[in-house]
């Protein structure tokens, strides 16, 4: 097809790209909320297609021609259509990289090695899942080779570029350099200032599911969540699915315990907010999109560990949290949910781990997986790998490989080159809420009273409204003065568990 | 593209038809069930983008050479292949009849004329309507033109073949002066008898919406409708949605009645029963979907009007409604719930109206639509001629048209010549069900004991699995010996309203 206006042919096009994604989400957050076990096959079938669909538009054979002379007219876009014509070639580049076998072989590796995984880790045999977790390698090499060579990265780099767009395992490297001199020494000063004060008063349950989803929607609804425009649900695994108009937030519910959920939803409702607040008139196209995996991390972690974790939020929680189990007492105190909610302790699972020690766990699969894809490291080797690195790191040892090297989905799902970007997000968050506490002094006073208007009209001007206009370092730079650094993560670490 | 087998590959696009199609089901689902409220734009825009995807396909280039080549190959082709590839071909010819610019103001129209009729309703404002309405009625007149054309039907068939394929006025015209003769009589015996028997005793609310769906659930899961491939939600206008291997059923509870909740879900699982018994290897194929309107409604109208509202049934059931809402005395006896389940009173409202009125309500529509098509009543005469046709057929006349020809959706809406399909449906039903009660001579004894397999045994065999294999009438034949006629619903009727 020849248009007049490739510019506007191509804004079409991302546009019908755009909508075959988003009802692909809501199908997919349909899958993991609504749908009857029975439907799997058919509801796999119906998203393959939506994928082959939305692949289509991209190897369209007038594709590049429509690039090219879109790009040459360049200079009369305005700056958000030369962004969406730069985020376009990326996409464009990154989904013709690859040969549609190479994309389907590696699809068909993945599901056949998560099902393995499931079956290993439930026995914790890691001999189980060798063969297809090694097939996964080597189709993820291969793609990871195809990728450099179409972006003249590394290949590390060319996977990680998937996740987190413009992001560089020598930044990578740096920043772990300098947690890896700062965590240890933090770590074991926060353990021994916990000993001295003793354990704080357990919250005894149960507590019934409803009154923790109650409060979960009056919490964020306060935060600023718009249930117009999303909804609350269960699912097995949380996450955040849906659309930027239409964000679909789940968590699960332990009676026993209703902390994690709650931070869960907390730390969710971070991710809802950042697409919430995509730009208005640019949230179909590739520009309007979340900038990449770093900057969303850090919307969950900002609410999560920045905001919701602080003393002052706590502290207008707590009677609500009393209300809403009808509890009281000593436990029930802000000052001891507090101590409860910024406890530290080295442990063997990823997705329990505090702030301090998580990071730990973050440099270990990153160096991990790094050696495994240039072949430093043998599969077969990977869980005394795995073993040492947790003495080294974090001082304890997994008693089987379902406590370790196997506890993650995303090595047997394909996702190699994604575990940084959790440690990476943990920084970007700590370094976007101090500066946004500088720009407004009131502001953590505001949280405190339950009012987050301050911190979100901040995080609208200064990250959600600017999509994938600059990449992450500029965003970073124009809203905190710095590129991504660990500064602002290391002082946030000392004033909160080692405050003078 | 060519292809060296033609027929496989319409296979294939219809497939991919399929799986877009069934997308979205599930995304209207949503829209009805769960979406949030601001989400509707970008739902439109997915589910438009959906069905331009869904219209490429059939209007591909390459189709009519297909589609040629492969009939010329047709001997080679098995019985189901040679019934699909007559079913691409009926879908092909509806959908290439239409410009596309017909399709789009087709659309536009109705959705316009839809709004304006929701406030017109409101306010028993016909003239307020007229414009849109008129507008509809003209692109109606268009699209039938233009089908006829393109089917060698009249206009109104032509309309009417894309509810009930095959489905033609003059055999609607015979059966629909059968009952003519027949209900009017009828009514006036069945009100003389239902005098004198006195009324029946009221069942007194409230009745807590989480006990009506516990008992809907109940019933439905022993009528054999099955939770792993699909599930019972609330919307605002009770549908059933969703695909064969995930079919969504919808109702609205009402705690001041159940049993119109109740009725409702047992009727949306005659529906659903059907989607579920489709058969295995075809239903993503078009020779695999429902047959058409009439054989649809005809499963919803067999498993509420003829199982459900039988003695039988409502002895069975009784009981269980006594449990669900604790109640007990004269009232909740089987014998004054059937009285209460089967009162027959000439209404104004088609979707209140019980089987023996509720086909003189299609009539006066079947008879209205057909003269406005023809052009032979003028719109803004609409309200008087619907007016002298009520106190014509059912003897009661309005108070204003919100209460009369506003009263339904389906003219709003575009949906021309689907009426009829109401009361053939309930043809269907009696002759369906008289038959498979003839074959097993247990059947209407197991369906007192909450037992249908026999009847739903049958059901699969005799209509469920033969999807689109054979047009309506012959699959009637097959199943009970003649084709659609009024004998077995005049029997049932007057079995059931003037027992001996």
């Amino acid at each position: 097809m020849i248009s007049n206006d490739p510019y506007a042919e191509l804004e079409r096009r991302f546009g019908r790209l755009s909508a075959i994604n988003r009802a692909g989400a809501i199908l997919n957050w349909d899958r993991s909320t609504m749908m009857p076990e029975g439907a799997s096959e058919d509801r796999a079938d119906q998203l393959a297609t939506l994928n082959v669909l939305a692949h289509e538009i991209m190897v369209a054979p007038d594709m590049p021609a429509l690039l090219a002379r879109a790009e040459e007219g360049r200079p009369i876009l305005g700056v958000w259509q030369s962004a969406n014509l730069r985020e376009m070639r990326h996409a464009w580049t990154h989904a013709n990289a690859l040969p549609a076998d190479l994309v389907e072989a590696r699809t068909r590796a993945a599901s056949t090695c998560e099902m393995a995984w499931r079956e290993a880790r439930k026995r914790a045999d890691f001999k189980s899942l060798l063969p297809s977790l090694a097939e996964v390698v080597t189709l993820t090499r291969r793609v990871g080779e195809a990728k450099a060579a179409a972006l003249g990265l590394s290949l590390y780099d060319a996977l990680l570029d998937e996740y987190e767009p413009g992001g560089r395992s020598a930044r990578i490297d740096a920043r772990f350099d300098e947690l890896a001199t700062f965590l240890p020494g933090l770590l074991q000063r926060v353990m021994e200032r916990q000993k001295l004060a003793g354990d704080p008063l357990p919250l005894d349950g149960p507590f019934p599911v409803e009154a923790q989803r109650a409060l979960g929607e009056k919490l964020i609804r306060a935060i600023g969540f718009d249930f117009a425009h999303g909804r609350l649900d269960v699912s097995a695994h949380p996450f955040t699915g849906g659309t930027p108009d239409d964000v679909r937030v789940t968590t699960r519910y332990d009676e026993a315990d209703f902390a994690r959920a709650l931070m869960g939803v907390l730390h969710e409702c971070g991710h809802a907010l950042y697409e919430l607040g995509l730009p208005r008139d640019w949230r179909r196209q590739p520009v309007g999109a979340a900038r990449g995996m770093v900057l969303h991390e850090s919307q969950s972690l900002l609410m999560e560990m920045q905001a919701c974790r602080s003393d002052a939020f706590i502290a207008f929680a707590a009677p609500l949290m009393r209300t809403a189990f009808g509890r009281a007492g000593p436990a029930w105190e802000s000052s001891n949910i507090h101590r409860l909610y910024t406890r530290v302790a080295p442990g063997l699972i990823r997705v329990d781990a505090d702030e301090v020690t998580y990071p730990l766990h973050i440099m270990l699969r990153y160096r991990l997986e790094r050696a495994i894809l240039a072949g430093d490291l043998a599969l077969a080797d990977l869980p005394a790998a795995w073993n040492d690195g947790m003495a080294e790191l974090l001082g304890i040892v997994p008693a089987d490989d379902a406590m370790g090297c196997l506890q993650d989905i995303h090595w047997p799902d394909g996702a190699w080159g994604y575990f940084p970007t959790y440690t990476l997000g943990a920084l970007a968050a700590a370094q976007l809420f101090a500066s946004a506490c500088r720009a407004d002094a009131s502001l953590m006073t505001a949280i405190g009273q339950g009012d987050f208007a301050p911190l979100l009209g901040w995080l609208r001007i200064n990250v959600h409204g600017k999509g994938s206009l600059v990449d992450t370092d500029t965003l970073l730079t124009e809203a905190t003065g710095a590129s991504l650094g660990t500064s602002a993560f290391k002082a946030h670490l000392e004033s909160r568990y080692l405050p003078a």
